[in-house]
């Protein structure tokens, strides 16, 4: 395991498994402004391609699997996948960590807002990601193209990674050949990004985590099946049928 | 692992992981008269129970998978579904192995005419299973009813498994509660059984295959279900929230 600061607005203490690559302290409001620059965008894209390649290198990695841990992430999750599969905020947008319907009503306001202030351009994902991201998004969109490069499979956990996988669909499109879908989250925009990248769920079991559990929970069945694939004989290979 | 043969229309070479408990060669047609006795039913069950007694005596067992393989025993499940839920043939039988159109045709009608011919009770639960039943069905409902006994949960694979565990609810009420649906086989009758049984699968992945596979795959799942429930912290332990 593997964690990545691109953007805790505070001081960690050091740890052996904290990789410290902290691109700004938590994003700006997206509402009002860009959550960050297009500069820091790509310095968070190459802080998660940068653990992901050390990892690959260090030999004996065959699966990659995708995890968050952010405040109100959610949010910016919600205006990505609205951003790329053009559904409205009001379907992309959920509950999060549980919120009542007040806040809810303020979270899609906050993403429609987001939306309207800067016209994100599916056409230029590194520009939208810089709008509208968060700084954990595109650490993972780094993750799956690094995944991709080496033909390693990433397992996806959360709405989070849903939506970076959305975006690194958008800037490689073959990207999304190596994605796994390792649980379909409650929140509503999981479903929508799933189906937009074409990835059935492995597992459906409204879980609302995205630090990696239903990745990892995934990870006997992905298993499972390329060993099926490799080694299960088939009905003749045994002489059966 | 226990393989038993309790009803193998053949004889088998012997085996270290080979229980012999034939109970008879195979069922009668169960369109044209009872698929068994009343008294192989029943000692069909006792062979599954015995099985399952002597894998939880040996110590260190704490989780039971039910599987099954024998020939054409999707329809006596189709049969069983239909008798202990009331849904028709028609949406109670499947394709099976891959059978075409008009072998599916035949096959909801032996289900049929099976119903027709017994009348089966649901509130004679091994009479129904002499009736219309298999003797791996039987068997598997001696395992479940084993498990509930020890307090040990049974993972199901399959809808040979499904319809056994309606079998076992009908004899155990109780025994149900000690059931999870390790995932819910694509044949039509397992979705109906498992609403039934209000059992919502833990895998969903069209897999037909009832040998204990799809109830292996969950294991993983389970064993994570149990060690969160016992082991984690909750955000109030860990002084967050």
């Amino acid at each position: 395991m593997s964690v990545l600061d691109v953007g805790v607005a505070g001081e960690l203490e050091r740890h052996p498994l904290l990789r410290a690559a902290k691109v700004r302290r938590g994003t700006g409001d997206l509402s009002r402004g860009p959550a960050m620059s297009r500069e820091e965008a790509a310095r968070a894209v190459m802080a998660g391609a940068g653990v992901a390649e050390e990892l690959l290198q260090s030999g004996g990695v065959d699966l990659l699997i995708t995890g968050d841990m952010g405040i109100a992430n959610t949010t910016p999750a919600a205006a990505l996948i609205s951003a790329f599969t053009g559904h409205p905020p009001e379907e992309t947008t959920g509950r999060g960590t549980g919120i009542d319907e007040a806040t809810l009503k303020l979270k899609v306001n906050v993403v429609k807002e987001a939306l309207e202030l800067h016209s994100p351009d599916p056409e230029d994902p590194l520009g939208v990601l810089a709008q509208i991201g968060g700084l954990e998004h595109a650490a993972i969109v780094g993750v799956i193209l690094t995944g991709a490069l080496y033909g390693i499979p990433v397992i996806l956990d959360g709405v989070v990674s849903n939506a970076a996988a959305l975006v690194a669909r958008a800037l490689a499109l073959h990207s999304a050949g190596y994605v796994i879908a390792g649980h379909r989250s409650a929140e509503p925009g999981a479903r929508i990004s799933l189906r937009a990248l074409d990835l059935p769920p492995l597992l459906e079991l409204e879980m609302r985590l995205g630090e990696g559990t239903g990745g990892l929970l995934a990870v006997p069945l992905v298993q499972a099946a390329a060993r099926t694939l490799a080694e299960m004989a088939t009905l003749e290979e045994i002489g059966v049928g």
